[in-house]
């Protein structure tokens, strides 16, 4: 029995992973629609029961996989490098945020259409708080003249709205990300 | 028949102001579910009949009620007294506009909120690409260095998204004000 735990792992590991990869294609390829539980399935070669019993539903399914990017932008943050983690002045850190929070929901379009079009996740409150708690340490160091919380959030909700999934499906990721820095720049009161 | 004529427009206009006063009404009190066609033809002492006739179904009773504010809005833009219409510095004009359209989407929450639940209107582009050509027209004019099209519509996205919906429900509704001020003397770099 002990013996065979660390197989089970390494093979339910692989199942989620091939789960979560196979539902990534699935919306790259045929947008939230084409994303079934009997397609994700077939695609990831599991039985469908495996896909229920691991993330419960499709709504399940899809935060999995949009908290995957949360949670590697959140570490990317917290810990990794300047200038998107910590030792690099504000303003720097700021801008370097807001660019991968352009990519974050950029990259992945579709998924984040999807996910955005499901009722919210219980679980997804606890990204924002870290977004606006983040957003708003910095931005009260360089602007303490302002409402850092508020400004910072609507700084986000323009950056996590509809108009960053219409740009990125025309293409349009680079002049977004031009356009996201200018605002966040023109906040900073940098040039 | 042509004396009956203007009698029976004065009650069709008389029936349309009743039912979108009752639809209004029922929104404030009771939330996008508290709006159904029989709830709306109860209040408005006509026939549900008459509300599919006139407005064809519930989105498009909805869609008639945001538009009816935002014809206003587009009306004192196009032709109001400044700041908001013609006449004033485009810094000035752009403020104006951000405020409107601040008090637009939070002072009847409810029905913005089941307004962007709903799939798009058919017609909602035409007001959207007004307010784009607006924007970006003044914005333009105040910092013809950057991207006026793109990072004006990134203003417009954080006032239009659910952060403005989630402040009016909270009652911070001057809070709100404020930001959008601040972030828009940002990006016109005025004090």
């Amino acid at each position: 029995m002990t013996e065979r735990r660390p197989t089970e792992r390494a093979d339910a590991a692989r199942n989620r992973r091939a789960i979560l990869d196979a539902t990534a294609a699935l919306l790259a390829e045929h947008g939230a629609a084409g994303v079934t539980m009997d397609r994700v399935a077939a695609a990831a070669g599991v039985g469908k029961g495996t896909i229920f019993h691991r993330f419960g539903s499709r709504a399940g399914l899809l935060y999995e996989l949009v908290a995957e990017g949360a949670v590697a932008l959140m570490t990317e943050v917290s810990s990794g490098r300047p200038p998107l983690g910590p030792g690099a002045p504000a303003t720097d850190r700021l801008l370097a945020f807001f660019d991968a929070m352009t990519s974050l929901v950029t990259d992945d379009v579709e998924l984040i259409a999807a996910y955005q079009a499901m009722p919210p996740h219980p679980r997804s409150a606890e990204f924002h708080a870290f977004w606006a708690q983040h957003i708003g340490t910095l931005l009260r160091e360089v602007r303490p003249d302002i409402d850092a919380d508020t400004v910072g959030a609507l700084l986000l909700s323009a950056v996590g709205g509809e108009l960053a999934q219409q740009m990125a499906r025309a293409g349009e990721v680079d002049r977004l990300r031009s356009a996201v820095a200018e605002l966040v720049r023109s906040v900073l009161r940098t040039p």
